[in-house]
């Protein structure tokens, strides 16, 4: 079926029936929600696995990781970071358990401080660029600190680096990027070798331009063939543009959503400027949960282990949405398109032109709760109003298919009311 | 012995004995510590059996504590909170492991967005009242951020508060005043009511004055009989004031130090205030490091019976230092004069005026890292050179008595050289 094609009377018609199904659902006071890419609570029982005998494991620990000290972590989650981002263990400093808060105390230093020994951000306008669609909290944090935030589409390779390029090139107030370069938050796509390769040797009329790779899905595929990203800092060493990358990661999706251990990879030199600071800001993070997580995590293979634990949970509940998505609307790529991403928390959704704010408000209405639409663009604008995150890991399976059905009822209502007003 | 009355050959011979007694520290080439107010590993161990059946205690932890939210903590650590300070646990934030870390954040809010929509500490000068002698790391934080630290000293029952009392009578640019109001770091003295009150009351002529109570050592007596510290959230009410308060807490030496969890406690308009901005900056604390710090520490009952145990561990190691100095210096308070602290983490030792440095310097020669002369001022400035801080805490008991033996040898030293050159 194509909807634009189909007849003033037909559609009015498939109206009538989605609104029956649509009051059916309001009348039921359904109450899902799959607008926050939150691990589900069979993913938690996995990282719960981490306190099996642990006060007997604990002894094995270095009695100093009990008390302050150690600003850059224990070594042994150095090392595994190292090893996860394809750093060099000195290139990591282990956080606590948030990789946003290290973002964002990232951006208020540079902003304060400044990078490097270069003045700060603040002495004059900042802007950065934000390919779209993004990760709100990303855009949040530039809103809240007043920094311009200047759209670039994404293609399904990462940023357009055309674009960037040029505008990196002609304006020195362009500080930073936002980077989701792996399964990227909300398209999935994974950035190739070509758009890392142009990021890592584009020129910058900053000098202190920084590329915030939030490399938060890194090991979080979906499929037994993961995508290979490049290794940035390999990239950018090789054009000495070392110190332009930072680097952030977190097991907030591997062990436990907020009580894992986050990290930020940089170069000696950055690194070396990072603690001059931290150093104020805290005497040391919490060593016990990361030698915790060490025990757990132990190495490479066994994170691949665990993944694939994760993987098995929560790789039905993408299919579930893909089947149906496919199921009703694959002859109609007008009226939806989606994502079909092979690891990461996201599926995006692209409904018709000028529609995603009224999915978004029915779904409300018939009791699913989505990511508000516009939430992946800067000042949550969407201007083609047409995009939509979908979370599907956090809600059980059973209200996993009422999300569903909600959904698409509210996609074809929303269309079909469009298209008869157009 | 008065040194000062010694005629000028008996100190030289006094002199004489010291040195050799200094020269066969250095030849023995010791490498002791009593710089830092860190937990030792007996106090530790005590912290440790917070994991013990850790992992079948944790069966009882809500599911949604293992995920993202409750940007506040989780209501059971808000109310142990809340009982430690005397406020509502709708007042408190439950932060991660560390309060100084809290203490940064808010300090860093202030400049850049204001206290509760008041205009950006930023914006103009910016000046801090610093009791002194102080937390070298409240001024660091202070040099930091470019605030101007202005030296009030403090009497045994607080900061002299006729100077407080005029200087933010005076000047808008005053933003706020560092506290450690129990056990005062390093001086160990307590706020007395009248102090308290008269802080909580007093006009300030910035509307956004801000306490900044630290209060690291609410439940760290080194007696049975606790010295009383007088609520300030319920004096500030009283006046009216109550949003002039930022109340900070930790267990850090109560569990573990860097691996504990941090409060701030604040008024509802306060915490409003700062919730707002805390949730662009992290997603949540770590709420199951929270929750296992519950269930250890239960309640306040629980948690004096915890105290105990560390004060058995580390009172007998100020007693060393009290009464050696008692023994060496009893009759000549020129030369040292100590505090004998009821609780806190810190011996103050005031030596011949001109003669800290000194006797800092000594030390490393022979093999003792006291804390830096002059750090517990403003920019490190002790404009009398005379005021060590001496942490007793952290050294095994065989190397406490070492480090007393170099510590009265360097005071010595210090002293009667400078004796002989006056």
């Amino acid at each position: 079926m194509n909807y634009l094609e189909l007849s003033k009377e037909k559609k009015a018609q498939l109206l009538d029936e989605v609104n029956k199904e649509f009051n059916a659902f309001v009348a039921k006071g359904y109450k899902v929600d799959i607008s926050r890419g939150k691990p589900c609570s069979e993913q938690l029982d996995i990282g719960m696995e981490m306190f099996k005998g642990i006060d007997k494991a604990l002894e094995s620990m270095p009695k100093n990781y009990r008390n302050y000290g150690m600003l850059s972590g224990i070594p042994e989650m150095q090392q595994l970071f190292a090893d996860m981002l394809g750093l060099k263990p000195a290139n990591i400093i282990v956080g606590g358990s948030s990789s946003l808060n290290l973002m964002y105390d990232t951006i208020q230093r540079a902003l304060q401080f400044g990078v490097c020994g270069e003045k700060p951000w603040n002495d004059s306008k900042v802007k950065f660029i934000c390919p779209i669609p993004g990760y709100d909290r990303h855009f949040a944090i530039c809103e809240h600190f007043g920094i311009e935030m200047i759209s670039v589409p994404m293609n399904e390779d990462g940023p357009i680096m055309d674009v960037v390029e040029k505008l990196v090139s002609l304006d020195d107030s362009i500080k930073g990027i936002w980077c989701v370069p792996k399964y990227s938050n909300p398209s999935g796509c994974v950035y190739s070798n070509e758009v890392v390769d142009r990021l890592a040797k584009m020129k910058t009329k900053a000098k202190d331009f920084r590329i915030f790779w939030d490399n938060a899905y890194v090991v979080h595929d979906l499929t037994d063939t993961p995508e290979k990203l490049a290794n940035i800092m390999t990239v950018a060493e090789k054009y000495g543009n070392e110190d332009r990358i930072y680097e952030f990661a977190s097991t907030s999706k591997v062990t436990l959503a907020g009580a894992g251990v986050a990290c930020i990879g940089a170069s000696e030199k950055n690194i070396k400027d990072i603690l001059s600071h931290l150093t104020i800001e805290t005497i040391s993070y919490d060593k016990v949960n990361q030698y915790i997580h060490y025990l757990f995590l132990k190495d490479m293979n066994n994170i691949a282990a665990i993944m694939k634990k994760q993987r098995e949970v929560i790789k039905p509940k993408f299919d579930k949405f893909i089947n149906a998505f496919t199921e009703e609307f694959s002859t109609d790529s007008n009226i939806a398109k989606w994502t079909n991403p092979k690891g990461g928390y996201f599926i995006t959704l692209d409904v018709y032109q000028g529609c995603a704010k009224r999915v978004y408000e029915l779904c409300k209405e018939a009791g699913l709760t989505l990511t508000k639409a516009g939430a992946p663009f800067p000042y949550g604008r969407d201007d083609d109003d047409k995009t939509l995150r979908i979370a599907p890991t956090f809600t059980s399976t059973s209200d996993l298919d009422i999300s569903i059905a909600i959904l698409i009822c509210c996609v074809k209502k929303a269309c079909l009311e469009k298209l008869l007003e157009d």
